[in-house]
């Protein structure tokens, strides 16, 4: 399984409050729970490092990003969504439903209410689904942004984990789509001040995530429409 | 719409307590969502009151059951059930989820957890679905008993509804589905010494899953298999 | 309901062959579906005919489009999504699944393979959907353009029809989303130079489609990310 | 994976002309599929073969039945689906759809309409999921019995393939649902007297089938209702 990780900020432009929880920044974190096998890059890079051999040797990218949605090109972004509908698969942790790949292949505005620092408790509502194997019944985090409804999205093929926040809020935290010959997760938690990467089981979650979404077809462009003669058999 | 109602007990079984919040019981509590236009029926009464005509009389059967689940024979619980799938709308409120009904036309258990005297703020998930209209984006009910995930139904048609409470669980708390040529719907709010379906917005949820759920069409019995012939234009 | 009708060529720019089906070329025709009560635009008006009053004013807009897709500028298509988002009903006629505002809403290619002069027989799979209502088991077309499997696109909220042609094919023919507060509907019947929209229960499944499509509700506009206090009640 | 193998009738009491296609039965035809590392069981075995010890070490149970769905006792029935409950995949082949459990699984009536002896061109309309892996875009099939809709079934959780007949019919051929911590697939070729199962393509399909379905949890009983205190973190 080849792993890309996107992280929207490269060390060097990372905020010290996340340099303090992540001492390497949020991508190296990432990379960890795929044991280093993961290539890393950045909106920092030229194409955000997201070149056409990089998607074409990406089984599965991992997406993270806040303060820099506009770095990314829509030249690049539409790369990006090119990428999944020929099979590549996407994880989109915490602030990227506001990135413009993910916001492209849900069609929808991605929007949600929002507030820093609440207790999250996030339950497993499909306990049978490959993404929750080995899970608990839910993941405590003691604080993590929350995010709650209405979360403007289409309707999840596969509706994962729900978030329950103390200040009142609930918030479909994690939601499988498929798209194209693609798939697509997002995942709800991961605010930047706080550890919730180094977290056993959101590890875990983020890893069968990736595991799930990873091609296993992949084609050579996005479908195209085709003219079709009668199939002999039919004539 | 004919509306049929089915509480359990009447009121002269229904506990004091329960006489305390619904003076009258609360089969005559849900009647004035309809203004008194909706039939009664019990568990006390013979068959339960839901004979065969009874049941093709009504467009929608509202069902709220907890102690007596057992007092409806599996003889009227496939009645209900067939009147469904012939195109009977069904709303399954609170406890209901073990009613025999309900359970058959799940195909799982539709267990829970479940806890008294919780606070709960229902929040509006699915804002454009016809049940949801006229609703502001979240109802409060000061308590409630605490229903929570894992909650085991197939997964929805539409989720419409989830519950947050504050002893820190979610649940799926409106959910509609398609069963045969009927729909049906479950509602969790309604514990019985809570004066929850006296709450405005709960009517109004309750008066519209009513309508979206009542029958346009109605077939004489379920569907059955068919042979059927090549169509002539096939030929 | 105010319905607005969107076909790509006025009268003056409709192909001949076209004409000799639709003498007053298929706005007109669509127009008749709704008793004349509705505004009928073309592409060959400034911005299309799609101000942004004309749609705040619209309920349910019917798009038939095929070569000239193109004349729709990216403002206007955008405008018309979030429309949709803002929960105006979008009815997506044939090739209009080419379109756009249907492209952008779905997040996928909406490839299919094709192959003209075909005989359709389309079926009803969701009977009991209000879109379906009064339709018959299946409608026949004795010439239709065929539009077959794979049709990439998202997993359709509900699945109402599955068109069978006689080449060898069978395709996904009308589909039920909802994006944002609004519905989307696409049916696949309609090649130009058939007369599909005579067929009266080709008119009845539209007028359905645009009576379920229709915004009960519309804001402002498309929902944005909130940020929000603990509520009083959480504290 | 421990595959178990249900088909109805043994040897001793399949019909000659099954037997013609199938030198020793249906249940040996499948089992060569996992070459040979597969238990079977037949309707005609005490318990038809399906015991507590029998389930309780299956990971994925393929069904086929037709004349003999009586002779599955209820108690037997109800041990398939507690066992789905828990986590034991099910792929339910051809007229297996009228069986106890999948009929109990469901919740409908699981009715179609039939012919026999038609052509089948069966199209994959999910490319992307893992039941299609390595399947062409379609898998002809020079006769088969015709199911077409309506097909009375939930929604699937997936829709993976759509048949179509030569004399006018399609019919959602390929469908996955999950039930409790279970999945369930229906797969419609497969009809006794044509020689469906040696088809390569429709070997993969079944065992891409029993793959997916495959248990990776399996709990000692179907989820209970449980009594929770209040989270220690919430309080």
């Amino acid at each position: 399984m080849n792993v890309t990780i996107f992280v929207e900020d490269d060390k060097a432009n990372t905020q010290p409050e996340v340099l303090k929880v992540y001492k390497e920044g949020i991508a190296a974190e990432l990379a960890t729970i795929f044991k280093g096998k993961a290539r890393t890059v950045s909106a920092f890079e030229p194409e955000c490092g997201l070149t056409k051999e990089v998607l074409g040797d990406t089984d599965v990218l991992l997406w993270w990003g806040h303060r820099f949605h506009g770095m990314v090109s829509d030249e690049v972004a539409k790369r990006v969504t090119d990428a999944v509908l020929t099979g590549m698969g996407l994880v989109v942790l915490h602030s990227g439903h506001y990135s413009k790949p993910f916001r492209a292949l849900m069609g929808t505005t991605c929007s949600l209410r929002w507030r820093d620092g609440d207790f999250e408790r996030l339950w497993i509502c499909s306990p049978s689904h490959p993404i929750a194997k080995g899970l608990p019944e839910y993941i405590e985090l003691k604080e993590e942004e929350m995010y709650g409804e209405y979360f403007d999205i289409p309707t999840p093929d596969d509706l994962v984990g729900i978030g329950w926040f103390r200040g009142g809020e609930v918030f479909r935290s994690v939601c499988a789509f498929r798209r194209g010959l693609g798939k697509v997760i997002y995942i709800q938690p991961g605010h930047e001040t706080n550890p919730t990467y180094k977290n056993k089981d959101i590890r875990k979650l983020i890893r069968n995530a990736a595991e799930w979404a990873a091609a296993d077809i992949r084609a050579a462009a996005p479908t195209g429409s085709r003219h079709c003669e009668v199939p002999p058999e039919s004539k």
